[in-house]
């Protein structure tokens, strides 16, 4: 069972690691923080850290840590350059996981996807991706979606400038092979769903991932700061917790 | 059991017909008809013909039903305004079913678009379709999603113009709530997959119909075909038929 | 603008209901109320009251919209036979609205599936109905499949005992036609996805609702509330609201 | 380009292989043969030949590949003990594929959904298959959803007996979490539809292959003749030609 501490205990994203620490069986709370809480306290006796608070707060995580010893998570995002070379400099000394989705499942359809595109490539097989987001969402592709074309141009040597269609309307003539269909839904408060499909003259696959709460997130963080137990210092990020590399 | 004539019997959709009149407890093949065939004779003792050969075939198959007296199921398309006009003419003393598309589930998937649209509106729901056909399709949307944006368009006060969005990309900003986006996804040998989605906060209804093969339409021919016995001459079509007006 | 009261304010559903209240563009919440405060003193100057507290509360909220004539959206369930009778003796007076399921979108699915299945059937097309709920949801089917499946049975002359089948396994045979296939998934926190499904050879038909929060409910009422203004006195449902009778 | 003798001319599946390999950019059909032709002759000057035929035709054909050197692929099935073994020992001599199931797809599903659960497991995700077949098949589950029930007991240390769950209905109780719900829906003509469901709190993860037709498995045995060429004697199957071992 490993312990952990829950940093910003208070905050959104505090409340749903909370949640996710106490629901998965190789985890158990055994100290939280929040503003104003002395911080080398809460280090104290715990097997490993999680902070997904403000990226300004990780300098002084990270002096916590490495004056208790403790392995850390660390999910806030939006670092600057000096902060960054902190968490470098601590990673020498301690494991810290430190990545920018701690999904687990949208890990494992970035993984997937690679591994679909190697073996049914785009010869034979044409590729479309869908996603759809909440009506407030005021950028597309998604990020997801964008890290999901990266790996499908890596791996059918197409590229994103070139290949990718965004929509097709009026007399577009057959589809050109190397083609890859992004295809953009708004609507409702959708927290996320993604399509990758490969189609064939008589088949079709499809990976989908549908995300419905952040503890989505905070499940991967808990999942992350459990791996971390006992492992050697160095920086990983989730392919690494997932075993993917 | 109404005794049915079949029209081009070698042809593909001619086998189809003759395959699904089979298949419809309703139906009999009584007669089949094929190039250079007596047509009077072929008319004689059915109870309704079915003609899915040639437009410039209608007038021939047109003069043998009206001299025999048998109502008619026309499936052929591309006819000329002199054709057309025999077609009306004919339908003063024949009852004559005469549609662009004979699917019940396309014709069911019109209808329950129709309502659901007046149910749900696109005040709180965001309306978006999607359909994919195979690969080798030149124009974008299907003839089928154009029909679903009309019947959309009609009950929400917009327009294909104005509000139909294909394919977005890039800083789109928060969803306009009237847009009704539009994604045409090609791939593989797909025969036709239509959706229309109504997503709210907290809920999606989503409509789908998906063919798989030319029988779709012969069956809705041969339903056709068994709802003309003892009309009323007329010219009607598949939403006549269905009950759906 | 229809000016509302919100019963409850502090419980998770009054907070959907502020939220739902403030959202459409019809409504605003003009008042709230909660345990503790005066009852008459709320419901003065508003159009509508919406009530989803606890069914022990309904006899007190009964009198206070009687004495300010204020119609009433009532959600509470459980209600007792003299509770009963008293919302059936004050709809003598007021118009309210008193419904099991305010969800405008599954309200919508059991319309539509009344429809198609009059206008599909099950001689030709086979019906398939799935459901999908969290993990720790200990009946099956749900209330709204056993709702879906009592419309088709209705429709279709077929009954529960006797032609539906839930699960299928070894050397079932070929399908009979008259059954409905009953597909209970049970995983993770999902809320409730339904489909009803309509597979004739070439082509089916696919209704599907999904779920994703509370707010669902929270929206239906608020339609509801705003449907009542210059209503009639009368008992009423989201069938009426929705205009589905 | 692979230079490919066809066997089997004239039926439903030399047809598709012959359609398949003139589409394949890889390969090209420089011969044919059909029954009562010399097969010598239709062996010489090929690089691999596909055989689709009928099993008591596989010695002969062993035979013709033996003494012109050809490498081959055999996609018949139902073959005695005594065919096996001479299969066994022309694969000596000559690199031979003998899969029973040549679509790319299928096999790709297979290859993901191991990958999947032994990323994802049965602790946090709830695993569901669905699968869905014509209305004449006979048997439930389908041999494609067997197996991939034999991936996920295997990787979830599970069984087919004891945790595997062919619909839920009644006073189910909480969800298990080592169950697997199997669900196999009976519909039309649907050649074969199959889902591996992953769902946790908060996300689900979804593999779904949906095949439309033979050109499906012809087009997979096409791929693998190609793999064949320069490839050392000895017995292979599709994860092979896949490269998925």
């Amino acid at each position: 069972m490993t312990k952990l501490l829950i940093l910003g205990r208070s905050g959104r994203m505090g409340q749903a690691l909370i949640e996710a620490a106490t629901a998965d069986s190789g985890s158990e709370v055994a100290k939280t923080h929040d503003h104003g809480e002395n911080l080398i306290n809460a280090f104290d006796g715990v097997d490993a850290a999680i902070d997904f608070t403000v990226h300004n707060f990780t300098e002084r995580v990270l002096d916590a840590a490495l004056e208790t010893n403790t392995p850390l998570v660390i999910g806030t995002t939006g670092h600057t350059d000096e902060e960054k070379a902190k968490i470098i400099e601590a990673s020498k000394k301690l494991p810290i996981v430190f990545a920018a989705n701690y999904s687990i499942g949208v890990n494992t359809l970035f993984y997937l996807t690679q591994k679909a595109a190697q073996i049914l490539g785009n010869d034979r097989f044409d590729i479309e991706v869908t996603e759809m987001h909440h009506k407030h969402k005021i950028d597309s592709p998604s990020g997801t979606a964008r890290r999901l074309l990266e790996i499908l141009n890596e791996e059918t040597n197409t590229s994103y400038e070139d290949d990718v269609a965004h929509g097709r309307v009026g007399n577009i003539g057959p589809r050109p092979p190397k083609e890859i269909g992004m295809h953009t839904l708004r609507g409702g408060d959708v927290v996320g769903d993604h399509t990758v499909m490969f189609a064939a003259d008589g088949e079709r696959v499809e990976l989908t991932h549908k995300a419905s709460s952040r503890l989505t997130f905070a499940s991967g963080a808990v999942r992350a700061s459990i791996w971390l137990r006992g492992r050697a210092p160095g920086l990983y990020d989730m392919q690494d917790v997932l075993g993917l590399k």
